[in-house]
């Protein structure tokens, strides 16, 4: 599946630019379902536009268990942050089918789509339309950096964007959810362990700073005469760090855009992202607004979820007392969890710790372990 | 002429994009060979792809007095930096001409390309590379954000790089040149003159500061693990500005290129550029690169340039003792009076000394006083 999977939408610094409602996102749309087509499962495709290929038919009454993730990345992202658990997920039916697994509740792979919301600005929005935590309203209206609104790149990939809102249909297939992901971190390698449990996924917030100067002449005016917003950008990277270490969190500020951007005008306007995670998240916004000299606008707030305290003491027993690691990537287990579902996660080791960046890695044999512990989840809960 | 000047380029913003050897500099070039052709003046093209109208030939024995400036603009720049000094160069020759006046010596009116720098990085490409300050080596090897190097840029647009250097023979035929532009700054508005007369450029350097780091994911790389370049920016910024104040000097960081520039990616690289004018320009970079540990790469220096006493003198007196002023801003008359042609400017006030921007503007009134003194100073110089 790699070798299928690997060359779509991958760039020259060896990264992948596979952002949502993009003719990329189409072709591994596509990818996703000849997977589930080849293996005779049932794909469908829920209002929000996420995919579900299904081993038996889910009801109501008889919900399945749902293993998966997302095929997106962040601009320059790696190979293994979301498609790991979706490959994974195809491997472990494959395993178990080659086992004469017979599941007693249906199976599904779902690949939930923008799940990094690299283009229009809010993570997991593909889970957050299907569970309403993100609005119709405000997600169609999400607008990219062209100007192009979410509706609109939905539209043009074939999705009808009238019909989307909380998806209760969909919802109620989903007995159990269980989120594959490579490790964001050191934790594993730490440990000597290739896979792990997820527990709990930090408060997220992100917001944007609307920093406003006036243009003007980088040569002719005085420093005195001028509102050069690139200054307030400085104080907000500088507070985002150290208000960082003295709340407890971690804040980045990783994308900005500058206008005009050229190299002899003073800016008329930055525009400023800032991702905070902690407890202390939104006030840490408040402390970098208030040096910026703007008000943050919050483009996205999830609290903390803990997620099915049974069910992750039930894995973590089954598969040989795992660790047990919380993180403070967001993802769309996550999303579930905080609607109701019961859901969990399990981490496969990352031999550096680096995510988000064209040198994210696995090893081979620590996928194969994250492969047969899906498959063991998949055959204690389905079976 | 404004009228069919005013659409080309613009964007909106209300300000122009008319960056060197694109489809709309093409335009702009058209615009001024069918402006030179009505009024019956013979078009030459030097090495370097500058225009030149000429009323009477010139030749090394009998060099013309030039008048002019450009067309091209910083991205979302004003309509008056540049197009100001070309539209009056013809409206001057239009009204000698309706005065009967016969020029003793050949009059040029002069169109220097990519005079602001904004694709290729270099401001005054066009008179640095007639003059040789900037050698075809150098110059032809530039590129711009996508990567297109000026000899191709050029030659798609019909130029031949090959034949690119310094232009001896469109040199001798410049006995002075004279570039009339909007004032960028109140200088005028101060003094309540509509027209003064150039007397110095400050010393004008441009340097790109590379900050690396590393990429990792904003959510889960603890904060003393961090390698980020945003940090670094902070600094540049901040110290841009207080050695600014220190040394006497402007400092500008107006363009920045981040590396993904994802909302939830640490950068792996943040590029800035930084614009500094005055004569401790070059120490102010040194204290920068050291604030944001890297080696600032100088892409342009310029020392400091006065304009041709006995003319800037003669000039003054001509024109009813109009103020003398320096300016912080590069012009191509500076590269010039560098290379020996004996040049000046004059500047036309600005109301509120807003450049670089949509906002720019010079009224209608003073333009026209912009208009006669340039007649007359082609008058005196010509006559």
């Amino acid at each position: 599946m790699w070798e299928t999977l690997a060359p779509i939408g991958r760039v020259a610094s060896g990264g992948y630019r596979r952002f949502a409602w993009t003719p990329v996102d189409a072709v591994l749309r596509e990818w996703f379902a000849s997977e589930a087509l080849a293996r005779g499962l049932e794909l469908v495709t829920d209002r929000a536009g996420n995919q579900w290929a299904w081993w038996g038919a889910p009801t109501p009454d008889r919900p399945g268990v749902v293993v998966g993730s997302h095929l997106d990345s962040v601009p320059d992202g790696g190979g293994f942050d979301g498609p790991l658990g979706v490959v994974s997920a195809f491997c472990a039916v494959d395993l178990l089918r080659s086992h004469g697994f017979e599941p007693a509740r249906p199976v599904g792979v779902a690949c939930f789509g923008d799940e990094e919301g690299a283009r229009f600005g809010v993570a997991c929005a593909g889970s957050r339309l299907l569970t309403g935590a993100l609005s119709a309203g405000r997600g169609l209206a999400l607008t990219d950096g062209d100007g192009v609104a979410m509706a609109t790149a939905m539209r043009s990939a074939g999705i009808d964007p009238s019909t989307v809102g909380r998806d209760d249909d969909a919802l109620r297939t989903v007995g159990a959810f269980v989120e594959l992901h490579v490790e964001q971190g050191r934790g594993l390698v730490d440990l000597g362990r290739p896979v792990a449990v997820g527990s709990s996924i930090l408060a997220h917030g992100r917001w944007r700073l609307d920093l406003v100067g006036e243009a003007n002449h980088a040569g002719t005016t005085r420093i005195e005469d001028r509102r050069d917003p690139m200054i307030d950008l400085a104080a907000a990277v500088t507070t985002a760090r150290s208000a960082a270490t003295a709340r407890g969190c971690v804040a980045t500020v990783g994308k900005i855009a500058v206008v005009p951007n050229g190299v002899n005008a003073i800016p008329s306007g930055v525009t400023a992202w800032l991702d905070a995670r902690g407890d202390a998240a939104r006030a840490l916004a408040a402390d970098v607004g208030h040096a910026a000299r703007t008000e943050p606008v919050e483009e996205s707030y999830t609290p903390d979820i803990r997620f099915d305290a049974t069910l992750v003491t039930r894995l973590a027993r089954l598969l040989d007392d795992a660790p047990v690691l919380g993180t403070g990537a967001g993802h769309d287990a996550g999303i579930l969890a905080a609607a109701g579902v019961p859901a969990a996660m399990l981490f496969v080791r990352n031999p550096t710790g680096v995510s988000h960046s064209p040198s994210e890695h696995a090893e081979r044999e620590d996928c194969l372990a994250g492969v047969d512990a899906l498959a063991a989840v998949i055959a204690d809960l389905a079976g």
